[in-house]
């Protein structure tokens, strides 16, 4: 059994008892009852999530797995050079990108989880002291998909080992609230791969912008997509394999976060296309996972409202963002954080000795 | 000249120069241009308002304005008694509503105008440090609109002046984000009677449930609007006179915190449906108002969504709450706070030796 397979099997329904107890409280503060709308929502998530009726939501933290593509290195699908996946990790790791000025905003850590960057992380002159980076590279960028699969399947399982041990390490921090992001120059053409070919929809439909190609490289995605699926003929219904033959390394790793995260009950809070990309592999291998999700926004990439239909999430936030790295989850983190609060610091009518309803 | 007519001569178009520097600014950063959507819409905006490139959001405010509203006393178009609106304020001055709890979230403070509450304000056993009364009452509670003006000329423009003093102390106290919100009971059939006119609507497309009445509550309510139209007949060019014949004096008081917050150049974030109707009757005093305001969020009352399309104002949050107490605009705060945040932290591709574009 591997490690995958013992979180799986661990992974339970949302907590009903917990849930009641979380609503019931609701019912009872000093405002109409649901008009707080899915700020209460959340409150009964995270205790379903938890099986505690009001868990705290304190310690929070942003994985951020990253790594490079073959497919990027080889068939020109993004508008920027694979060079920019380790420039970036630098970034993250000085507290200057969108991500570090974001979990700064929110309170929450960040692991920088690379799993596979292609080139040396340059170094910092100062690093951030909110983010930490985890070094577990599988190799330097995947194989170029077009001619064959990225990885191996021991590979993908490593990636995927690299993901559930970020959670143990969040565990063992006492983290209580996860969202996860991404790194790594061309993975929404790797993402939109594997969503093509689990929901069964045109690459052409699940297929975007990413961070901005024009015409001419939009057309080179989905040529690379389409010569990806007929080289590698992957099974839908294997998504072990779909990962592997189309994935990256650090989509293996987010499906171990995700899985990790749903088997220790820690709420875990998505972010865009490529982390909606990993969640459905997750899914796959195991429904329950799905309502131990939070989909924090909704992205313009046209995949990902594929992707949230499929699992049947409701975005928190729709800010016409499309940048990755964790920065929708960690704008959503900020509102589950404002549910507690409400939760934990409003009266009740009793206490507030407010009227009731006529 | 009123001291209303005195704030709207003031107000200026949106500075163009400081949005076109703050757009260059996010288009230099470490991340695809545009990529952040709506959070860089935030800044190009907050720098338009205030005429600098990169003002800070440090130091935030919620105005909640409160009224009784006769209608609801002789009416019954609430699901609650009027009590509950004094009752409410003494919960917002222990810091124990939902709003006093997202602005704690926000690090925000809250000044309570009662610009006409029907009740004493019951004593609050441990005062909220968050929180301050300002007491402008301008008498307990508006007239029955169903059979006369809900207030006189004066008294509108007296209770809008309470607004614009509220505008001036946030001011002195040097806060450069406000965010607006409101308590009364009854005060959805007063705003919607007012949208219901401004807007050339039929009172049943813009009444909604409010804080919950049941079908025959609703009838009671649209019943009310139709007879106060009737009985005023008030002029839709004359937006004052619309807010004395059917308005509440909270709603008067957002009208002058609106614009005096426009004349000040100070950043304003909206609430729900009925800081809305506020707003509707204040962007027809002065039309150059609207751009100057940021839609928090759209509430499920169905009139809000009317309201936002006439404004042109896109809001940024849907969350399906039904609050109001200036909830949505505390957590839309919260999303201009990490705007800000980004445009302050993030590191330029040059600061941070990032590849630009191929």
């Amino acid at each position: 059994m591997t490690r995958l397979d013992e979180a799986l099997v661990t992974v339970r329904p949302l907590d009903a008892t917990a849930m009641a107890a979380a609503q019931d409280r609701l019912d009872h503060l000093t405002k109409p009852p649901g008009s707080l709308g899915r700020l209460e929502e959340l409150v009964v998530w995270l205790a379903g999530v938890t099986g505690s009726p009001a868990p705290s939501v304190g310690r929070r933290r942003i994985i951020v797995a990253a790594g490079d593509h073959g497919v990027a290195m080889r068939q020109q699908v993004s508008a920027w050079p694979s060079d920019v996946t380790a420039q970036m990790v630098a970034t993250f790791l000085a507290g200057r990108a969108a991500i570090s000025t974001l979990a700064a905003a929110g309170d929450a850590s960040i692991v920088v989880l690379d799993v596979g960057v292609a080139s040396p992380i340059p170094a910092v002159a100062t690093a951030s002291s909110r983010t930490r980076l985890v070094e577990a590279r599988i190799r330097p960028g995947t194989d170029d998909f077009t001619t064959g699969p990225a990885m191996t399947s021991d590979e993908a399982l490593a990636a995927i080992e690299a993901g559930l041990r970020a959670v143990d390490d969040a565990a063992a921090d006492g983290i209580e609230l996860l969202g996860i992001g991404e790194m790594g120059i061309g993975n929404t053409t790797s993402a939109s791969a594997i969503v093509a070919v689990l929901t069964g929809r045109d690459p052409r439909e699940v297929t975007g912008r990413g961070t901005g190609v024009d015409d001419a490289g939009w057309g080179r995605k989905v040529d690379a997509i389409e010569r990806g699926i007929a080289a590698n003929a992957p099974d839908p219904a294997d998504p072990l394999g779909v990962l592997a033959a189309l994935g990256g390394f650090e989509i293996a790793a987010l499906v171990g976060v995700i899985a990790g995260a749903a088997a220790r009950q820690v709420p875990l809070v998505l972010d865009g296309f490529i982390t909606g990309a990993a969640a459905l592999v997750a899914s796959a291998l195991e429904p329950a996972i799905v309502p131990r999700l939070l989909a924090g926004h909704r992205s313009v990439e046209p995949g990902h409202a594929i992707v949230l239909e499929r699992l049947g999430l409701r975005p928190l936030l729709e800010l016409d963002m499309r940048l990755g790295e964790g920065t929708g989850a960690a704008l959503a983190m900020g509102l589950v954080v404002a549910a507690a609060a409400v939760r934990d610091g409003m009266a009740t009518f009793e206490e507030a000795a407010v009227s009731d309803r006529r």
